[in-house]
């Protein structure tokens, strides 16, 4: 085997969810279709112009649907395809594995920054 | 329940494995403990300054551990800690995904390109 090649596909999967945002951006519309506002407050601390590029993102990659009403003002909502669906799936036990680890993960945080401030200190 | 609370553990997972390289980083040392050299080959097209760092902050979170064999010249090799098996277990059906869907993004990323070049040309 050549050992250059990614051992799986995950090089793939990052294709499509890398980034900061694009996977808590799918488990926030996976309740059904869901408005540009409505996304942009639940995932939180996103700049709207960075928001519009990841959904574009996720559209062209036909992770999302995106619906425009032709209203005015506008309404556009979002939400997964089939596809998208087989990918929010595949990010389950990562949920998962997040959720057992939280407290875990957030002591490990906060004693890696005592270190660092002891250092400068 | 509160609609700007993530949904479920990915922000933690986020937390751990955000970033472009680190998950795939985590694919290559899985088969035991790996040199840093060997790491970087394996990964491909990550810089040496950006290889260090995603692997410091994977041994601050106690997902690699990081063993140094006193040698001259060094001797440096990383490998998963229990915790980071656990994390490689819950990364296994996004790289499942990705090899199912390998063709079918590659796919859709080309035509995303010629349609760019559609439009600027």
């Amino acid at each position: 085997m050549d050992r250059t090649e990614t051992p799986c596909g995950l090089d793939v999967a990052l294709l499509v969810i890398g980034g900061k945002w694009k996977p808590l951006i799918l488990f926030h519309v996976q309740d059904g279709p869901t408005r540009f506002s409505e996304i942009r407050r639940r995932v939180g601390g996103v700049s709207e112009k960075v928001l519009i590029q990841q959904l574009r993102d996720l559209v062209e990659m036909n992770v999302l649907l995106r619906r425009d009403h032709h209203r005015v003002p506008p309404v556009v909502d979002y939400a997964l395809t089939p596809f998208g669906e087989t990918l929010v799936t595949a990010l389950a036990p990562l949920c998962e594995w997040g959720t057992v680890n939280r407290e875990r993960v957030s002591a490990m945080r906060e004693s890696t920054a005592m270190e660092r401030n002891a250092l400068v200190g």
